[in-house]
């Protein structure tokens, strides 16, 4: 597999990990805090946080001995994973609002809340359509790059 | 539920999903174009295209009466989910990068490969921990305002 969004999603393992990422973000580090945000089983949160600790983005730190207890806290690449975060919440933000988020979130400077925008670090252009465009790699297959090829020929 | 990014997960429906509105992106449109890029069963694939047309990203339009065939397109909704696949993108291709992948998101103008950065619209500030953080919003449960104070204290 070639496709650097499907390895992403395929190394943080499924669909709740995504939500155990957000919550360590948020700073919740340990077993019984993601339990009770997430309302999960033991068994099936044991076995998220495994993967991601597998998978490198949670580490793993004994913090009591007597009893044994642990909590797992975001690794550099966890940390590299809030982008997606800050994607996910725009676009919930944007498309689906709750009447009441739960969070907010702000510039540290100014306190006001932030309207989050992708750009090209070097050119400074906007990542979207207008701007920026996908093309075929190395790997694509026939599939991938008549889609591609028909794409930005139309736009 | 009041966390804008669950939010964002339960609209888009399941891990699949992802991946259907990241071909949708790539310009795929047709049922047997998502399949052969999926390798899903018919019924799964159908019932997915269901979820995400019903969530208003992806609208059905026929494109032939005879033998009666439908196509997939991005809502306007759909589109704004495209921020949440280049950021699964960058972070792919930097954590876990593909030897030869098979997308590249490059610069229209110049041509070169993106680096993606996440900034606020407004102040020009980059969204990454330094610059911005989560706060509790009006709905946050006891849990996740500890979590984030003690964050944000710590920080």
């Amino acid at each position: 597999m070639n496709c650097p969004i499907a390895l992403a999603l395929e190394r943080v393992g499924e669909w709740w990990s995504i939500l155990i990422l957000r919550d360590a973000t948020h700073g919740i580090t340990r077993f019984d805090g993601f339990q009770k945000s997430l309302g999960i089983s033991p068994n099936s949160l044991a076995r998220r946080l495994g993967t991601l600790v597998h998978a490198g983005l949670l580490e793993r730190r004994r913090y009591s001995e007597r009893p044994p207890r642990d909590e797992y806290v975001l690794t550099e690449a966890g940390h590299a994973f809030r982008p997606v975060l800050v994607a996910l919440y725009a676009f919930g933000i944007s498309h689906f609002p709750p009447e009441e988020p739960n969070v907010r979130l702000v510039d540290k400077e100014s306190g006001t809340d932030v309207d989050p925008l992708l750009i090209d670090r070097l050119t400074g252009h906007p990542l979207d359509e207008e701007h920026a465009t996908f093309l075929p790699g190395p790997s694509a297959d026939d599939l991938l790059r008549a889609a591609l090829e028909r794409r930005n020929g139309a736009s």
